[in-house]
């Protein structure tokens, strides 16, 4: 076991919960294996916090967003904690979200805990790593957790299958450029936030709004919410409080309708039949049998010489 | 081996195509090794069509369209196999896409072969043996291969994963009963052809084919293809052609683009990633240990009594 003090990262220490997620980061085998032990220790305290996911593609105003929206949390008596699924980093060099000194006003408070993304993941990738780190925030008495990601490949839909809302940033534009939005999203969002609904720009976010708000209806699901489509701006802070309230009123109706813990006994079922494939993954990796035949398999399924089926077989033969 | 004449059916045989694919969609250990070296022997005859995706939800018309759009092909010159994915066979106690005699002009055509969904899956589901059943038709001469399945849960992705080009038939419709359309199909659909543009709904088909071109609009792609929005009247063989038309346009791009090839070199690859998945799916589940312990694993997961990585690892060492 660990020395790191579970009674006082329940207590909220900040620096009993840092070196809980240094653990919890390390790929070390041995710390893999006590920081599932705290984990499992911990469990009876999580799940207390709504967890929301943050996305939009660089330029969309993110840093700035979270540190009014927490601000605003903060002084309503929330603890705040933010985290981030920066699919960026190591691999292809350089990160996307940046560090921890974007928020310069939120990581001055008490009640903020801002943590930057996990350099890199061993098994379920950084993802699983940003969902132990909410277990412990939460444990730690954190009741809002945001978790914060780029609008690019699979980390929004990492983020969105371990949150209980998902929001996506966007930029007050129109006609042509409106078409930069991902197809996917429209199927992830809870709702979408046009920010930068300032200035000159009031005007145009509006018009954004309904267009949005149009291709939502198109396509809305007919369940307890059909996703919003709210302006805001984190700049000069206004409209702040709507996004909230809407979560709010979000919760609400997922609870009365029996949504909200589904919902997150669903993740966990989903997160565990993940993992099991990964971990299987992990050991066709590191077989050297498997890793001699497969590229030459893989060429012959897609030159066409054998079925997926045979070459399918041939694998799991080897395990 | 089994007694299937391949040069009969590579002639373009029916009963030794309809045998092959019995064979196929045999459960028997020895069927399935008799039908995987088939399946090898004709691979270099296979990939030679044209494979169309046809979704739509219960109503839309699919057996017409089928019916008209197999019959403006074959008098093109064309060979059609019809195949089904039905995901509501057998398990949830009848058919929704019904049998073959529903296409009764088509079914009587020299060069058409219609096969119904197979009526239940071993490996891969049902899936896994319309894949099959597609290469040994392709294998018969047949050059344009439609897929036909329910726009119902899971099996419009499989569809849309092993064809080149997905098409959703819809009804014209407006306002309130537009909201039907599942967020995902947006994603997945390279058209929609709203059917049943006659009569009194020809106003009705061109107001949903512009709120669904808009839709498209908001969130297009940008790569070489554009989804496209057409009318059409099965019923009436109006405008079928324009389908045609729209299918080898984007077949060309396609080519052009270098993606026609590559989709099917990626399809064929993430269906052996899929494939060895499943294999290994199989022996957890025909492991009496692994089932033994699993079921208190995931309920102990969904009550957060443990982490989906411990219980992961647990299930993972016992294969």
């Amino acid at each position: 076991m660990s020395n790191i003090d579970l009674d006082l990262l329940r207590q909220g220490n900040r620096r009993a919960l840092a070196k809980a997620i240094t653990l919890v980061e390390s790929k070390l085998d041995q710390h893999r294996t006590d920081a599932q032990e705290i984990l499992e220790e911990i469990l009876p305290e999580t799940g207390k916090s709504i967890r929301i996911g943050i996305s939009g593609i660089p330029g969309v105003g993110k840093s700035t967003f979270i540190e009014a929206f927490g601000q605003h949390l903060i002084a309503q008596g929330h603890k705040v904690a933010v985290l981030a699924v920066d699919p960026s980093s190591p691999l292809r060099g350089g990160s996307i979200l940046g560090d921890k000194t974007r928020m310069e006003m939120l990581s001055r408070e008490e009640n903020a805990f801002i943590r930057p993304s996990p350099s890199e993941g061993a098994l379920g990738g950084v993802a699983q790593k940003t969902r132990e780190t909410m277990l412990l925030c939460e444990a730690a008495g954190y009741d809002i957790i945001l978790v914060e990601t780029v609008g690019v490949g699979q980390s929004e839909y990492e983020v969105a299958a371990m949150v209980d809302f998902f929001l996506v940033l966007m930029i007050p534009n129109a006609g042509d450029e409106l078409q930069g939005i991902k197809r996917g999203i429209m199927e992830l969002a809870d709702s979408l936030v046009i920010n930068k609904a300032d200035g000159e720009s009031v005007n145009l976010a509006r018009k954004t709004k309904s267009h949005y708000q149009n291709a939502f209806h198109l396509i809305k699901t007919g369940n307890f919410w059909n996703p919003r489509v709210l302006t805001c701006s984190a700049l000069e802070k206004n409209n702040i409080s709507d996004v909230w309230d809407m979560i709010c009123e979000y919760k609400s109706a997922a609870v009365e309708h029996n949504f909200f813990h589904e919902k997150r006994a669903n993740q966990n079922a989903e997160w565990l039949k993940k993992l099991i494939h990964e971990l299987i993954d992990m050991r066709l990796n590191h077989s050297t049998e498997v890793q001699a035949t497969m590229p030459e398999l893989q060429r012959k399924v897609i030159n066409n010489s054998t079925t997926p089926y045979k070459a399918a077989k041939q694998i799991v033969d080897l395990l």
